[in-house]
């Protein structure tokens, strides 16, 4: 696949070529075969359709399978890790060349470090650790020792080899791991869609739709089958996006939990600490999200790093005597929801009360407009003057979201007074939303992810169903209710209704039922700082009910 | 007392002026009986030699005692709240009126509140809490509902009247506890002394001597017997240079284990969070401090502020099994020592030695002259103009060390660019630092808690052993070892030495045997970040070995 933009500079066409030269011969798809699924296709069949993988391979990366189930394989000797890599380098093969998700692929590596787990189980009867063989995609921004590590720029091409893992990657490394491949990101990484230098990421469900993003290379893999987990990060929705327009599973932790990247040269605005990222994980499977944090924090990755909190992962200690009360925050109070998002949590929550284990109550949307601007003044507090200067480096364009990103109400650049007036604000604002949170008395919280399903490719600009919660430092994670967009459930608005302001005004106008259709319909569910564990373990009671049919 | 600077606005005239006349009449001492107290007296008997206690109102506030046994005696009704808070405010009026420690004096809402307590115990038999009839003063800084909050400048005086209690506080409050007084700081917060509009408070083991700062008023009204709990703060040694000049104990904890001030309108550098200032208690006792964190982490402050993290109080969970492994740092590779320093530090390792239960250990001082430094450039962002700014509301005169604090290697304004670079290095200092930690191999480390005992008036300015362990945010207890610092035992070095640096060489001419003898010497004992609890453990086996004795 050529650069999606010819007339960028040559140090990305660059890149992009030899990624593309890196795919192994034999699978290379036909181009009969890539033109049988035109733009708006759902691709989802590709890998069977192909003839590239063996029934047992198809088996292995099906997507109603999870890491947890290959991880189990593995261990009973019903594959080898070699077995488990080979299947996913084929389909994830097939699933960049569809989808365009990925930037750098080694798969040769890959393979290596597989046999020698192989070996190493045959030898000593001892799995290598709880990952043993587990094939992992990682973010192309997060630190794989000696790969490039970009944020969507192709000055970053040469300025960022990474010298080690980040720290998580390590983490999951010592774990027995096996790494083949980076995902693509946008450029800058503040789209919550995907489209970089590398090029733009399709919707596997239908491809005339986003995959999300930033982590959107991540998403799609995931979904398509190309990976059974994939690490991605979120500053203000880059995790969830991606899970939700691509129908799969994440948790953005509360900061602090997770190591951060290790990338000081690569953060979305480096040295930026008024709103932090976190790291986490893309899966199929909600237990699969539990796995991976209980690995990455059984390894206390605190007493090596500054910055983060001595919180082993305990899920056990969190459990309901009573209901669990669960807040419906039906809108933020600021962009309504386009109809396929709420009748996704209307049937969620009916699904919900007749399990009889839920107090229902209705969440004021108090102060989220607040943080929602709040989020948008401290991403980019110098006005978007350093991405101008990456984009610089080698003269490429900005993207049109990212033009629109840095040219939000809030983004100027601050002198240090004015930055420290800003944090006050922000400070102040997030004790009222705490105060807000406790007086709604409620375990967890569940709402929109975004304000609609999976969006025609660069269209997607409203984020504060997901930065809200950046924002307050929530922990929020997103899940497939098995429902997708219908053209015929979901029709457009016929009532006139007043818009709420130019944001919903968009979002509405945004909305096309025929386009949206079959786009997965996806739920957030969130509570406070710290009670990562409370929503995972809520999330487990809500799955009981799942998937919803319509 | 009349305002040591009579050619200050009218406004810090009137707030010192409003100050003294509401001592009360019969607590006022005679000028003969001052006049009896020259500069450079120690005056720890004056409350005895007053004739303004009873034998019952010195035995409770007697400095030998601490706020655990004040507690028990209110608890067994040997006392009651009543005869405590009074003689508190006895010993209080007496301290403030040799010593210039008190900014604003409540004596009449103590006693009522004193008496509700003491009709609630006769009343139901019960304690309204774990700090029952406990009189404790509060740093001027920190929010008492209705009282102003100043941060050492008279231009704070009318801004800030604080509309609640800070969080801190209202947790003590609930637990039962009385105000009565709140404490002087220096101008800006920002001396490692307390000199200000308010007057300059003085060390109580020898007025030649600063109180230390910026706790200064809280250090020296704790060791002068006229309280036994005081709630200060630190950012750069603020709880711990106080603790060490006037003998006494405090533990600067990790930040986010205590909720933060809640004073955005009165932070050193309000919305600066390059480096966090944390609260913390000053007492006589290390029992003292130990139930001060258990009191406020058992209100689990967390549930209702952001930014804590959710630690309770554990110090149960810290057990050695062998030898507890103790670094030692004689001097941090920047600026030695005084002599009565490295005498202190000495004998504390061979009293330890002689236990059996510490393997010592050399702790190498790698990358702390990085930290200090590091330190000096994050307290001021903006090059000290915030500073002049506050002095200009009054048009106040910005003293010695307020001039000389902003002056340091590091003070400049920064652009937006500029901050994101420093703070890049501040995360990269703090990760290698933490490495070096881990290296060493140690639970704890003992050191000095400054270059010398306390100085002379006006002239402490290395604060590299303090401030090194906020640029790292790990936690710093400080402890009286019993020594003082003495004109025979610690003669000024007659060995020729070259100074390391400016520093050093100012440190080194500073040190008077004369002038500082009697000055308690203390020590500081520090781990890493979050392990505020090893600290507190490791203090009690060492402390099973003081008072030293010469």
């Amino acid at each position: 696949m050529e650069s999606l933009y010819p007339s960028w500079p040559q140090a990305a066409r660059n890149a992009v070529a030899e990624r593309d030269a890196s795919i192994p011969a034999d699978l290379r798809l036909p181009l009969d075969f890539i033109a049988s699924y035109p733009a708006g296709s759902d691709v989802l069949n590709a890998a069977a359709t192909s003839g590239l993988l063996s029934e047992k391979e198809l088996q292995i990366t099906d997507t109603s399978s999870d890491a947890t189930a290959i991880l189990s394989a593995i261990k009973n000797k019903d594959v080898t890790a070699v077995e488990v890599l080979t299947a996913f380098m084929k389909r994830a093969a097939i699933a960049h060349q569809l989808l365009c998700c990925l930037t750098q692929i080694s798969f040769e590596e890959g393979l290596a470090r597989a046999k020698e787990l192989d070996d190493y189980y045959e030898r000593t009867g001892e799995l290598a650790g709880p990952l043993h063989g587990l094939p992992i995609s990682v973010k192309d921004y997060m630190g794989l020792k000696g790969k490039r590590a970009t944020g969507g720029f192709s000055g970053d091409l040469d300025r960022l080899i990474s010298t080690e893992n980040s720290p998580v990657n390590q983490i999951l490394w010592d774990a027995g791991c096996v790494f083949y491949c980076k995902t693509n990101v946008p450029q800058s990484m503040m789209h919550l869609e995907t489209k970089s230098f590398w090029g733009q990421t399709l919707n596997p469900h239908n491809t005339h739709l986003t995959s999300g993003g930033s982590s959107g290379g991540c998403g799609a893999l995931v979904a398509f089958g190309g990976s059974p987990l994939s690490i991605g990060s979120d500053i203000g929705g880059s995790l969830r996006s991606p899970a939700s327009c691509c129908g799969i599973y994440t948790l953005k932790p509360t900061t602090g939990r997770l190591p951060s990247n290790g990338l000081p040269g690569c953060g979305v605005v480096p040295g930026n600490d008024a709103i932090l990222a976190t790291c986490g994980p893309l899966a199929r499977s909600s237990r699969d999200i539990v796995l991976f944090f209980d690995v990455v924090l059984k390894a206390q990755p605190w007493l090596q790093h500054m910055g983060l909190v001595p919180l082993p992962w305990k899920p056990e200690n969190i459990k309901w005597t009573g209901k669990i009360r669960l807040g419906v925050m039906w809108d933020d109070g600021n962009v309504q929801p386009q109809p396929p998002v709420r009748r996704a949590l209307k049937a969620m929550t009916e699904a919900l009360k007749r399990t009889n284990k839920f107090d229902l109550v209705d969440y004021d949307p108090k102060f989220h407009k607040e943080l929602v601007l709040m989020a948008q003044s401290l991403y980019f507090t110098d006005g978007g003057a350093s991405v101008h200067a990456r984009a610089a480096v080698t003269g490429e364009p900005l993207c049109h979201l990212t033009e629109w990103v840095i040219s939000l109400p809030g983004v100027k650049d601050h002198t240090s007074h004015q930055l420290w007036e800003l944090l006050l604000e922000r400070d102040a604002l997030r004790a009222k939303y705490y105060s807000h949170w406790n007086s709604q008395n409620i375990d967890v919280l569940l709402c929109p992810v975004q304000y609609g399903a999976a969006q025609p490719l660069q269209t997607t600009k409203y984020w504060g169903y997901t930065s809200a919660f950046n924002c307050a430092d929530f922990p929020a994670a997103v899940f497939p209710t098995g429902l997708k967009a219908s053209a015929t459930l979901d029709p457009k608005d016929t009532e006139p209704r007043e818009a709420w302001n130019e944001a919903d005004a968009y979002c509405a106008a945004a909305y096309d039922p025929l386009l949206s259709n079959d786009a997965p319909l996806s739920l957030q569910l969130v509570s406070k700082r710290h009670a990562d564990e409370v929503v995972m373990q809520a999330l487990r009671e809500i799955e009981k009910v799942l998937p919803l049919r319509d």
